[in-house]
């Protein structure tokens, strides 16, 4: 086999054996295969697509490029859940401990934040101890104790994946269905998980910017994951305003705490009741909705999903009466946004936000940078809340004084209505 | 200027500007753009094309890229001529002196010939003491002294595409139109030539299969010729089967010398009248065909162009008493093919030709190798020629004893029929 036959055969449009996909992810996986023949190649994918055998097949390869987990030890159905990113996105850590209170297996592994959306990985080390770099024996003992834990991508966990995507991001590559349906589902498919729910989010502040992209999207991974023997679903989800009331890290912390008093923002537990409901009936919890919501209400009122919660940061080493503290956040310098006239707030450009976010601190423009954890941003107001003028409708936080000209930014986001718009928070549900 | 905005701009099929071609050339023969991203823009331009604006953009960027030789002080229309590679192809050497004897200046840059075409300068090189590497005195000196030069393409001549074929040779983008167009006019045009006659084969022994495919090529190349001012026609010819009767090295000059004495084979006689008189028109030596016909007869007859074509030789320091000697060519062993019944010949194959020479050492396979300038095969009977049963049609030759089963290749090369077939040379001639 020969790396220029299968260029060639990709250039006239024809489909790749499994062999043959096997053949470049494995020979560029180990240096066989230069670079720039490899970027050829993915440009006549991008180009002239894959099936979804074919990409079926990619996923395979590249989920079978390094070590995998076998949690096939653990008793029940082995649950994770993917968010394409977001701004303000801290749902897994509100979703994950309510699951696992229920009585499901949340076996989760999270990436770094890069750009404007923020990571899960980031947030959970705002919190002083905390580790997610596991080895598969402490994820699994994790996971058989408390039904719950979550770890960052290691090197030999999906190697390929690592090295095609660092060329797609130089080569011009990155927007293509088979090879972000790859890059996500060799990812997901390697911890092991029996059941996966697809966060597909869509809209401006999404790399899915209307709902048929995103529609296509899921259905992509969705029949990957059949092909491949996993239940895997879907929601498509609005990511034209950022989830719930904090962006940040130490922040989003501190909301994910109060959701999980039962104090959560309306709209983002809306998600929250929805992702939980569906990853319950995944995990043959619960038979439907009704019962789903029951057991939610049920472990949130008593207390079980927040201890949860502490059970995952007290066993992955974090400072649980640190975080517990009222004074635990304490960003030194705030800037408050004020409206500019009286009536219905409408939050509208979500990207623009996470992009203060990162100028204040709370995120990364390279691989390199260092988070402030207690940057952020805190909106007091959200879309459709009535609002008076002058009255503040969200504080900029930071540890370095910030720049006022960040209002002229902030001001992009929203806008004053007479009359609220219309704002729903989770498009389609799919399977 | 970003190339990942010029790969993204070609992915979306738009059309590239002058300065993002001029970026993309000036960055990568500079080394400030690296492999993986030229072979990914490289197969964009493969699969979504170029007009033959930004065609003509990308050729005078890869024109300037070197140094240019600059031939305005020698008087004078310069000529050059150009073939996209052929099996027994000697033409430019009939062709240069008889129109240098005509009184045209034929300034010709050749190069080395791989896998089954040969290559001008490898036939000049198996002359004894012959020199391609000219500098550019040289080239211009000899000019003015006998209206003909040979030169071989030097490292400072058109970098960058000596850079972008070696890319493209190894990333599976070299079937594209724009790219070979410019590849090849970007040398033709450096060498400072007013008037350039293309051969474009066509047929089973080409890069261009049929006729449409090779009148489109040729199409192009007149067209950017026409945007940079230069006075670019074009033949479309038959490349089923050799050109003359000759294919190696030495031996083909021997045909060369006996085309230029009045000896020469009928067909290939053909086309250098052709080829002749077109150049002879473009340098504006004779006004139409029958005045270049009278004129090509006339420097054959009296010896004028096989005289040019010894002081050709000598000023580039072969060695013209040699060549001239009856035991020159004296390969140590040979291989008769014998005609299976009688009938009418027809070549009919003359890429496994060009093959079984380079087998029997006549050519390369890697750039690396070396040549055998004995090794070749002789056409003792062509296309149309009666032939009895047992009569010899070709005889191989090498230095090397001879493999008996190539008999068996060669004879995928050839027909007997019962009446003759139709066996055109020139299948077009574009302006």
């Amino acid at each position: 086999m020969n790396i220029l036959e299968i260029i060639e055969k990709k250039k006239n449009k024809e489909a790749l054996s499994q062999k043959e996909i096997e053949f470049f992810v494995d020979g560029y996986t180990k240096n066989k295969i230069p670079d720039y023949q490899m970027s050829a190649l993915l440009m006549t994918i991008v180009i002239n697509g894959m099936n979804d055998v074919e990409t079926a097949y990619l996923t395979e390869a590249m989920m079978n490029s390094g070590k995998k987990i076998n949690l096939s030890s653990i008793k029940g159905i082995k649950v994770d859940k993917h968010s394409t990113g977001g701004v303000g996105d801290k749902v897994s850590l509100v979703l994950g401990p309510i699951v696992a209170a229920c009585g499901a297996v949340f076996a989760k592994m999270s990436g770094r934040g890069l750009g404007y959306t923020g990571g899960t990985i980031d947030k959970l080390e705002s919190i002083e101890g905390f580790n997610c770099f596991l080895n598969e024996q402490q994820f699994k003992f994790l996971l058989k104790k408390s039904n719950i834990a979550i770890i960052g991508q290691t090197d030999n966990l999906v190697p390929a994946d690592k090295k095609i995507y660092a060329l797609r991001d130089v080569s011009g590559t990155v927007n293509s269905l088979p090879l972000i349906t790859s890059s996500i589902m060799s990812k997901k498919l390697s911890t092991g998980s029996d059941a996966i729910l697809l966060d597909v989010k869509c809209g401006s502040g999404a790399f899915m910017k209307n709902i048929n992209e995103a529609k296509q999207l899921a259905r992509w991974m969705i029949n990957i994951g059949k092909k491949l023997k996993k239940d895997v679903r879907a929601e498509i989800t609005n990511m034209e305003q950022p989830l719930g009331r904090m962006i940040g890290n130490k922040n989003e912390i501190i909301e994910v705490i109060e959701s999980l008093k039962g104090n959560g923002d309306k709209k983002f537990m809306e998600l929250i009741y929805s992702s939980a409901t569906t990853l319950l009936i995944q995990a043959k919890i619960v038979k439907n909705e009704k019962e789903a919501c029951k057991l939610i209400e049920e472990v949130i009122k008593s207390g079980k999903a927040f201890n949860k919660f502490l059970e995952l940061i007290e066993n992955q080493g974090g400072n649980i009466e640190l975080i517990q503290k009222t004074n635990w956040w304490k960003p030194k310098y705030k800037l408050e946004i004020n409206a500019t006239k009286s009536g219905y707030l409408y939050l509208k450009n979500s990207v623009i936000l996470g992009l203060v976010a990162v100028k204040l601190g709370a995120g990364r423009n390279k691989k390199e940078d260092i988070i402030d954890n207690e940057a952020g941003i805190e909106l007091k107001k959200v879309t459709n809340e009535k609002v008076q003028k002058n009255e503040i409708l969200m504080v900029l936080y930071s540890s370095k004084p910030i720049d006022k000209n960040l209002s002229n930014e902030v001001k992009k986001t929203f806008e004053i209505n007479q009359k609220p718009k219309n704002n729903k928070i989770i498009l389609a549900k799919m399977e």
